[in-house]
């Protein structure tokens, strides 16, 4: 299996946070989403990640997609009984892991993570960047992003209010999509956890995860993550 | 079972598409997006439509979720031999029906129907509105979503180049999801249908059902549809 990503693309994160649940590893091959090479978008016109290439000419796009494939591979393999279940639970239970993967990957992403990557690494390093020379942040943009990151923060820590894990007492996939969002936040330095114990005790446990480790291992050349990034004990 | 929805909303069309082709009557009940109300945003903080309240105080919200939770939920009960399979087929098979979703659902909502609805009919509807009198088209944006929606009919001729449906030899809730898109442009007289006949002849096909016709005869207030909206033979 191959899974093309961008280290600092969410949805890729929680795709390969879900391969690490289930004990599989795929082959990554990184693709920058701000160059569009042709080869790519034949492959996949969305221009979207992650997309997994299946032995036998099976591909598939979107986190959508591949989270529900594994899921039901997962529930027809010989289930390992140590390997997270992505939607676990009762039919209830499960619609309520989805409503959660659709606000992180949905609501929290139109609302902060996708501008503030397009605003903070991907005029950086697109098209045009070298001979421009970088572009001045804009304020106004980054001050709105923190703004609505803060309140999506209060929902996680809300929801660890109530419940051992976001959509409830078994860790899913929704855990890993939030935790695939903030981790990017996390390395831009975006993410005032001081502010946040719930969501910041939630975190640390997943942080905490074997699954996690690649991700916190991942650099980005030329702008590193500040040094709580990857410190369990921050 | 309780259904919140707005007749415009094609997350919300494309489940009522569902409900029909499973052969289920939920109670409809409407939610006009544009006023954001309080008690709304208390069952739904996403302020997403549509959402589907059942017996026991379960709350769904989002097409992800419900469709999902509908195919979960006919799959155990007894089959209905009619009713339409919503992830039909094989792993690989509905993984492409959910990369398909994905595709009308996120892609063409992000880079057609979303702005079009806020454009063309949320601008007319929501606060102020009445004071302000109706506000001049954005004719840059509105030329720039047009050739946006050729390259999705487009694409749906190239799928129905190569598939009796959009993801396979089964119809399936990306047909509904696709369907439910097209429908609400078309209402707004925005398909240029004679330049694409295979993705004309496909939604022809899906505008035959029954589970379409209750679609075919909601109207917004002030907006009526053009006179080809409802007619199979357009």
């Amino acid at each position: 299996m191959k899974l093309t990503h961008f280290r600092l693309c969410p949805f890729s994160r929680s795709i390969r946070l879900a391969f690490a649940e289930l004990g599989l590893e795929p082959t990554l091959v990184e693709e920058r989403p701000w160059e569009a090479r042709a080869a790519f978008l034949a492959v996949n016109p969305a221009g979207e990640l992650p997309i997994l290439e299946l032995p036998g000419s099976l591909t598939l796009c979107g986190s959508y997609s591949i989270s529900e494939f594994l899921a039901e591979e997962a529930g027809q393999a010989e289930a390992d009984e140590r390997a997270m279940q992505l939607f676990p639970g009762s039919l209830e239970d499960r619609a309520e892991v989805r409503r959660l993967v659709d606000w992180f990957h949905g609501k929290l992403q139109r609302e902060v993570t996708g501008a503030m990557l397009a605003e903070k690494v991907y005029l950086r390093h697109g098209a045009g960047a070298a001979q421009r020379g970088p572009a001045a942040p804009n304020v106004e943009l980054l001050r709105a992003l923190r703004a609505n990151l803060r309140y999506h923060l209060g929902y996680i820590s809300f929801l660890n209010d109530q419940r051992r894990w976001l959509a409830g007492d078994e860790v899913s996939f929704a855990d890993l999509a939030a935790a695939a969002h903030l981790s990017v936040m996390d390395y831009l330095g975006e993410v005032p956890w001081d502010d946040y114990p719930l969501a910041k005790s939630w975190y640390v446990r997943l942080k905490s995860r074997r699954s996690f480790q690649p991700l916190l291992a991942d650099r980005l050349p030329g702008m590193p993550p500040p040094v709580a990034y990857t410190d369990l004990d921050f």
